[in-house]
């Protein structure tokens, strides 16, 4: 018997002004447990593979358990296929355990797309694999950077694509359909999939003040990704553009600095390319992000979107609780409830053996 | 007999992707040399006050000498009239000397507008106006901040302008011409000119890395900002923006590390904002700033338009002399000619009492 355990953050995208650029990890973890039984010598598993699931979305059975069918396998069996391995060896068990909320903004989808990554690369023996070129995998599966990079390589980061060799582009441009079979996905087809171009993306980590810690208002319903990117122009106006360059480019500065300068943070985090268009999926999001501030509650440095939403991140130094209350206070008149955490900045993924 | 000296710097804007938000100070300095004498009673000048001048333009007479016209010494007597002292003392004499190149992007008229502040400030005896208010002077006159925060405050630094309580904005959006009155500016009317609002503008200082030099290489022809505006589009497809944000999240970092990552600070450099329009006003610009980079160039940072131009400004930490030269075998291929400086990051503004 072998076992392992990968475990990968949360993370919450974009930060204010940093939309599709800025990610930070967070202290709620995705755990993969996971056992091979080499002893055996043919699995009844599909793709011998049992995959069990514990945590958020549980009771409505919303998370497939199909091993060709669930994102964090499927994403396994991708890396895996890239490396003419049809199946996971006799027999594995992925016990999954997962106390991130769905849909939320907190980076869910991401951090099942690392920890599949990562399930694939060492069910798969396949350590040649390092950090920069499983980000290629995942970038493969979720374009948007911000998140997957948070998970994989943990703390504050910026990330970015690189623009690729000519000859590369076509294969960017391949829709996750191929990458992952559609409808079910990972059913063998006896093809080798496209493997991804080498160094789509890459990241920088950032300074994060020890001080700084991120409270999390999670609002119970959800808010799917690409209904929150339909409602954004395709076109912005240079100034809302000027405004939002003017505060990514010292958001990173003003979050490392010890101690952190509230007003200079506040400032730092606005934003008018993405929040205000996703008012209209987000009750009340408007009036919680511009009416608080470090002048008006002790403690608070900044409140923004997490990701897509609507999840609210509330950067503060004290008072957590009361900033948690006033925000979770507004979404009740709109009859939204909510439940908060207190997180703090988290490594990137790592695989224990156990 | 009273004299001094206001020192100010030219500055480098944009640095690639960080259009009207990063500026660098660097080390070409425009100099007034001040004296007072106030042992006259009555000045045979106009408003009190002699211009001399010499320096970049000097032999075509561009510079005009009228202190109601010139427009360091415009910018100075809008400070006093603010403060109710509508001449100059008598009887002043502002000597000028200014090797910043004029009209090339490199911040002439940034550094004009600051040392006329500062001018303003000196003369006029108003010590209670800090550098964070003669800021918001600045910033009614040249409302782009990027070229005098630099110029103000020194070194490599983010500016922004923050929004105003609604109170204000109209004054924001008074046309300078009333600011400093048309069509020569700064007869006396006898009316006080508006005064800024407070805080309309911010910085902060990024580090910048000690082996970085910039090798400004300077075209022979001028490049007037508005005419650089002009080509620019009202609106910009969200892939180019968010292709900028994610350079400019990283460039301040990247330019702060010490040894510097060229990769990182080359692809930090890119822009899709401006510099790509611009290629109309700027013959060769795409092709230098495309196919020089750290892997086909020694030494070689990054490349860049400097502010509107024409000037390109190549970070590096060797081999400067070399580079230079490549893009001015460029330039010379659209018979266009060049001079070149090798320059590092300067101190902020500054008198000394002489």
């Amino acid at each position: 018997m072998e076992s392992f355990t990968i475990r990968t953050p949360c993370s919450s995208a974009n930060i204010g002004p940093g939309f599709d650029v800025i990610g930070l990890a967070l202290s709620i973890y995705l755990e993969l447990r996971v056992t091979i039984d080499r002893s055996k010598t043919s699995s009844q598993h599909q793709l011998n593979c049992r995959v069990t699931y514990e945590g958020e979305g549980e009771e409505t059975g919303e998370v497939p358990l199909d091993p060709s069918a669930n994102l964090i396998t499927r994403v396994a069996l991708y890396v895996l296929r890239c490396h003419d391995q049809r199946t996971f060896p006799v027999e594995t068990h992925v016990h999954i355990v997962n106390p991130i909320p769905l849909g939320r903004g907190l980076g869910s989808s991401g951090a099942a797309v690392v920890a599949g990554v990562m399930l694939g690369k060492q069910v798969g023996g396949l350590h040649h694999l390092d950090d920069s070129r499983l980000f290629d995998f995942c970038l493969m599966i979720e374009r948007h950077p911000d998140n997957v990079g948070a998970a994989l390589f943990g703390g504050f980061v910026g990330t970015y694509l690189k623009p690729l060799a000519p000859e590369d582009v076509a294969r960017v441009e391949i829709p996750l359909s191929e990458v992952l079979p559609s409808p079910a996905g990972g059913l063998d087809t006896g093809e080798r999939p496209p493997e991804p171009p080498h160094g789509i993306g890459h990241h920088i980590k950032f300074q994060w003040a020890k001080e700084i810690k991120a409270v999390a208002i999670i609002p119970n319903f959800e808010v799917p990704t690409a209904k929150a990117r339909e409602v954004l122009p395709k076109e912005y106006p240079r100034q809302d553009v000027t405004f939002n360059m003017q505060r990514i480019a010292l958001l990173p500065v003003a979050l490392g600095q010890s101690p952190p300068d509230p007003e200079l943070i506040n400032l730092a985090m606005q934003d008018k390319l993405h929040q205000q268009y996703r008012q209209t999926l987000i009750p009340g999001l408007e009036e919680i992000v511009q009416s608080m501030s470090p002048s008006t509650q002790q403690g608070l440095l900044g409140v923004c979107l997490s990701g897509a939403g609507p999840t609210i991140l509330a950067l503060a130094t004290s008072n957590f609780g009361e900033i948690a209350e006033r925000i979770i206070a507004r979404f009740r008149k709109e009859n939204i409830d909510c439940q908060w955490k207190l997180l703090e900045p988290a490594e990137g993924t790592r695989i224990t053996k156990t």
